[in-house]
């Protein structure tokens, strides 16, 4: 942890001061540090958890060949920004490592309900499915059950689009819209997430409405835990989003994010409304009840 | 309608005494009678919106030529029990019309919200393409917007499927799993509908993920206003179904749908856990909590 006070709090109390307060963290199995390196060296799989806004600083630090004979997960859903980046491409090629030693956890999973002990079931993806399979057994316990797959990318791309979705639900819920048209911005959000996998990482196999695709877009949309359903809201109810992001104690990934798909998408030209809707509202301060105005005529 | 006490009170008061009591129900519009062959006799278009199990005793009632040259357009999204047919496969055959003649109304859409006038979309399938586009327009207005397909039975067997699933995550509710359980639920509960509409009726141009099919769906699945989803969290509460069903004003369309789809699987034998689940809690007495948690291991 950054924080030489937190780490201090965490030794003497047993619970982290900011998140999840009231989770008793068991010391004998989880060491707390501010020494980064430190960390690292003693470790054979490094999990990945920082925001991505702060990743390439975090692993600006690090030493060439810090990743050496390490399996390296990322937890994070979000890219690299201004390069534009999946964290796992980003990694592989900032340390020359194959991608081989890289995997993802993806959801759906939300942090709160796993403290809560409530059942939930993890995606570890990865290209080497033996690695994938050997982190996803580490993670099974009574309460989560993981499953594999070797859509590395197709699911990072998916946890990275499903934060802007449930920052557009999020905005149509505080602009006073319904169930019934939630519902139909998530179906043609689905549609979207499709056309963005199939165009940069083609997979006849890929089946979007297994868990790890539309699962993992669901608990973000429809849960009052998720932070950028949050975000959207209060935009929607009339918040500027500065300030409606200081209202947060927390970062909301779908706001990085849809600067970077906006970006990536100009290779491109996908059409996604609503990647361009929530990028306008974020980035160009139209009034969101024009921009969901628009979203209205082009669902169907 | 059959109650004459509920028509003579609209008739004095413009409301409908049991059911969105606070809208106003413009009479130089709407006729309402207890006269079912009047009020056929009258129409070249007439929606059928009876509960599914009194479908076929409401059309017993009817002469054998009763919708001849008429468009019929069902808004039923049940079964006919003990002939386990769709209603409008039914209509067709005991009227001797054509199925052209005949198409349905899909969500996703909970009428509470329409009579509040929140955005919503409507899907309107039929073989027919005209007759559907026809049924459609007249359907559009300021705060509904349609589009047509002309998968007849598969839009119409996702809206009876839908409402099982809204039991089973009621059910999951009721017995305290979280959102993370109930996205991997309906992710699950997605494939097994489309194995039903693969088996049943194959169509290679399908896609589930649009609003006719998984829309339709998380409406019913995440929506407060939903009957189905409050019976399957009453008996997962703990209430027995009977009591749970006495609780509710309203049909719970699942309730009856869930047999029709067990009976009807008998001659297909397609691998529908969830459907087997809520079947299993519903007729067979069998725990929810131990019902669930089979499927705890069955979910991916």
């Amino acid at each position: 942890m950054k924080n030489h006070e937190d780490v201090k709090h965490i030794k003497e109390y047993g619970n982290n001061p900011r998140y999840l307060s009231n989770i008793q963290i068991n010391q004998r199995k989880v060491k707390v540090t501010s020494n980064l390196l430190k960390a690292l060296y003693e470790a054979s799989i490094a999990v990945l958890a920082v925001p991505s806004a702060f990743v390439s600083n975090v692993l600006n630090e690090l030493p060439a060949h810090a990743f050496d004979n390490k399996m390296i997960v990322s937890a994070i859903k979000g890219m690299i920004t201004g390069d534009n980046m999946l964290i796992t491409e980003y990694v592989a090629k900032r340390f020359n490592i194959p991608l081989a030693s890289l995997c993802i956890i993806a959801g759906p999973c939300h942090s709160e309900e796993i403290a809560l002990e409530k059942k939930s079931y993890l995606t570890i993806a990865g290209t080497n499915i033996d690695s994938a399979t050997h982190v996803a057994s580490l993670l099974n316990c009574r309460f989560v059950k993981t499953t594999c797959s070797t859509d590395l990318h197709g699911v990072e791309y998916a946890a990275i689009m499903k934060n802007i979705i449930a920052i557009a639900c999020g905005l149509a819920r505080g602009l006073n819209y319904g169930d019934n048209f939630q519902a139909v911005l998530v179906s043609n959000a689905m549609n979207e997430m499709k056309k963005l996998l199939t165009t940069l990482h083609p997979d006849t196999a890929r089946n979007m409405i297994a868990s790890a695709y539309l699962g993992d877009l669901l608990v973000t949309a429809y849960s009052p835990y998720s932070r950028n359903r949050t975000l959207g809201y209060l935009v929607g109810k009339g918040y500027s989003v500065k300030a409606a992001q200081a209202e947060m104690n927390m970062i909301a990934e779908g706001y990085y994010a849809v600067a970077c798909i906006h970006e990536l998408n100009k290779k491109y030209n996908i059409e996604m409304p609503i990647v361009k809707a929530i990028y306008n509202v974020l980035y160009e301060k139209i009034s969101p009840a024009i921009e969901i105005r628009i979203l209205e005529n082009q669902m169907i």
